[in-house]
């Protein structure tokens, strides 16, 4: 650690700055749960307080990691002993609700879940929904720009995001808390912010938009009997359902079976012998037509051989169950464990032989492997479990290849929604090219030449790399 | 001109140099009708051409002005005589449509129309509509980060491009033409070329998210009674319709009444003597069922008096008898000229204490001036027309103050969707703070640091500039 303890005292108060067991007794990563390694955590009360612990930590050249609700997948929140973690858990006030512009103004600190119903009590949705929305804050969703289920109909947290506040590596704050839909007054500096994974500053408030509710949803799981069906279903489903189409989420057959035949967790709701299952779900404002255009949209599915089965939930619980399948990650692990998980996108047309491909390499080196896949099919992103009897690095890393080395050629992404991260960073140049990476630390160089802000993510340190994973 | 015309010419060929009289028969201005005064015209094949183009200009320290369709409204496309414009009319390729995956892949010179026609070739539609779209183009488009009349269900330009490719300053190739929904592999580059007006790199190819048709559209005017209601009307209209609201245009009575009763241009579909006018539209799959919401949500708002009178369009002709008052802009032009138009944003809330303050403002200078108001309500966008007798820059300097200035307070912006360009840089320090202005600074310094891309547009030169307009 650079800078003195005693400096951050007088910004936040003693009982804002810990160390020793007080930081070796939190959990630092969701996934490995490491404890948190961190010289000291700062847990600044505002903007202004974070302002000027940045300010000290630039003139003590203090490098800073920043934690959220500590829910990423990808070790965002790892920090090393010389570190210093600033934490947003104070900073969690909604701060304002205009019921008129639909937007809502809130501290990054505050959960997902606490936006989500302060939306409702409003009379409107915040649209965004992930597992992991009880614990996982707006600062980290507008950081790794999150994804969820509901991204084919509302876009990712940056569609989310109309306004933004962010304190910079030397403490500047950018106040850029716009609230209308357009601004075009010059560079929108937000978006510097968001997916950016907090290298390029501290994302400390919000203004969110807001989306009217959608108090019926009609859901159904249905059997695809071809690649080429679900692709076609996908297209009549957004074309009859106008703009209500609100998740399309797929299990490739092997996910599917081993969820419910295999072990035995789930009841399957329709017979287990089909390519590929979809939870098809549409978000409308009233049950009488909405429920009427879903069925009729079922129906000429089914007429048209896009599905060869369907069950419609007509209950809570019904949907419940359906969903239960498809989220059923414990299952998962438990089922295959050891596994890879990754985390991948490409174009729609690309995936069957994709995961066709993908799936022979596995069996080629790993006789005894297991390949799974689901994802949100409109949104290019795949979700693949990968299982081979051993969790090792080289393991990994052979792994890793087959999933990742294949996407370059495609124009796919290592990275859907998950980020970079310290995991991926290796695997950046199979989806950015080297003059992208370069801008990169451009960017990064321009706003934070001193490389304080979480300095091992995303680029970590030094200049380009084009390194796939060696 | 610093660059040898010869060195151009080798790269590009002899016939894609204009210079002369070539130049000057060419029209800079849509607005003013000026002439084009730059040194020389060059017009490059492709991306390879512009950035040899580029890599000659940054050895000459020649600075460059990028031209699209030329329909901007703040004066993008000016030229000084030292001063090379890069034209991209040769570069205007449809060069993949996915129709899987719902993207279209095109060259930045390519017409907005010839990308919708495109689209809907397709079975799909491009959401994105303007009136100049015959001739604005989708690299100005981007730059520009276009709005129109479908924000409110489809967002804005920004929010329909997957993947971009850009040209530097220095003639780097950044190449980011990702075509999924989702992909957070490192920083979101395309962000920066997106709605920067050609200061940050020179936009060549793009990928944009098509849609679903919406081939069924339910259109009425309606009057409302206060602004309260006409923001009840909205609220209750985004509910009712799910997410088929597509348009919410809302015309204050001193527009509508000028465009119909006083001009005698169009015959008022409804009595002039509500405060407020709205053309609302549903887009939507097929035509019984949703057609039945439409007027089910009509009727309900009359009930709750949010609207005292409506007229429903019927056919086609009556929908763009409609339009028609609406997008009337000759009409505005020829009845209130000499006038100064303005595009701004501010929050709903605040708009109708706004606009009363601005009219007393006028009344009070110009007992003889008008006023009249338009927008894009839901996305916080009015365009304002003043006429006060005059537009000598001193006239025009007294407005600008009197519509820009309440704004700062407000946390409006000077420029919703025009866009900055050379008219309302002294004006934007009212919408974006001196730390904000410094950032932009910062990043135009990081991508262009000899200034070389549209020098005199958004940031203008030199530092940091925190003027009100004075």
């Amino acid at each position: 650690m650079h800078i003195s303890l005693d400096a951050l005292r007088r910004i936040v108060g003693s009982s804002n700055v810990l160390t020793g067991e007080d930081v070796s007794a939190r959990q630092a990563d969701w996934m490995t749960g490491a404890a948190c390694r961190a010289g000291a955590i700062v847990r600044p009360a505002d903007t202004d307080e974070l302002s000027r612990v940045m300010q000290a930590c630039h003139a003590a050249r203090q490098p800073v990691v920043t934690h959220g609700g500590l829910t990423g997948l990808v070790h965002g929140g790892d920090a090393q002993p010389d570190e210093l973690v600033v934490s947003l858990e104070r900073m969690t006030a909604i701060e304002a609700l205009d019921e008129v512009g639909c937007t809502l103004t809130v501290q990054a600190g505050a959960p997902l879940q606490r936006v989500q119903e302060a939306a409702v009590e409003a009379g409107l949705q915040f649209p965004l929904d992930l597992g992991a929305r009880g614990s996982c804050t707006i600062g980290g969703n507008i950081a790794t720009n999150a994804g969820g289920i509901r991204v084919i109909r509302y876009g990712m947290m940056r569609q989310q995001v109309l306004g933004l506040e962010a304190v910079l590596a030397d403490g500047t704050v950018i106040s850029s808390l716009n609230r209308m839909l357009k601004n075009n007054a010059g560079f929108d500096l937000k978006q510097l912010f968001i997916g950016s994974e907090g290298t390029l500053g501290i994302v400390t408030r919000a203004v969110l938009r807001l989306q009217p509710p959608t108090p019926d949803e009609q859901t159904a799981l249905v059997a695809c009997p071809s690649f080429d069906a679900l692709t076609g279903l996908l297209a009549h489903m957004s074309k009859s359902l106008g703009g209500s189409l609100g998740a399309f989420e797929v299990m490739w057959q092997n996910h599917y079976r081993l969820l419910t035949e295999t072990s035995g967790r789930h009841t399957p709701p329709i017979a287990v012998e089909h390519p590929f299952y979809v939870i098809v779900a549409s978000l409308g404002s009233e049950a009488e037509r909405h429920g009427e255009q879903f069925n009729h949209a079922l129906e000429t599915a089914l007429e048209r051989e896009l599905i060869v089965d369907a069950v419609v939930a007509h209950s809570q619980t019904q949907r419940d169950a359906l969903w239960a399948i498809r989220e059923d990650i414990e299952g998962l692990i438990q089922t295959l464990a050891p596994l890879f998980t990754f985390d991948v996108s490409l174009p729609i047309a690309a995936m069957s032989a994709y995961t066709g491909q993908l799936e022979r390499a596995v069996e080629r080196c790993w006789p005894q492997g297991r390949l799974v896949v689901f994802g949100h099919l409109g949104d290019g992103n795949l979700h693949i479990s990968v299982s081979v009897g051993s969790a090792d690095p080289d393991t990994r890393h052979a792994v890793e290849r087959l999933v990742y080395e294949p996407l370059a050629e495609l124009g796919g992404s290592v990275s859907a929604e998950h980020g970079i991260g310290t995991e991926k960073r290796p695997w950046l140049g199979i989806s950015r090219s080297a003059e992208e990476i370069r801008l990169m630390h451009t960017l990064k160089h321009a706003l934070d030449p001193l490389g304080l802000l979480n300095r091992h993510k995303v680029l970590g340190h030094g200049s380009t790399t084009t390194s796939t994973g060696n």
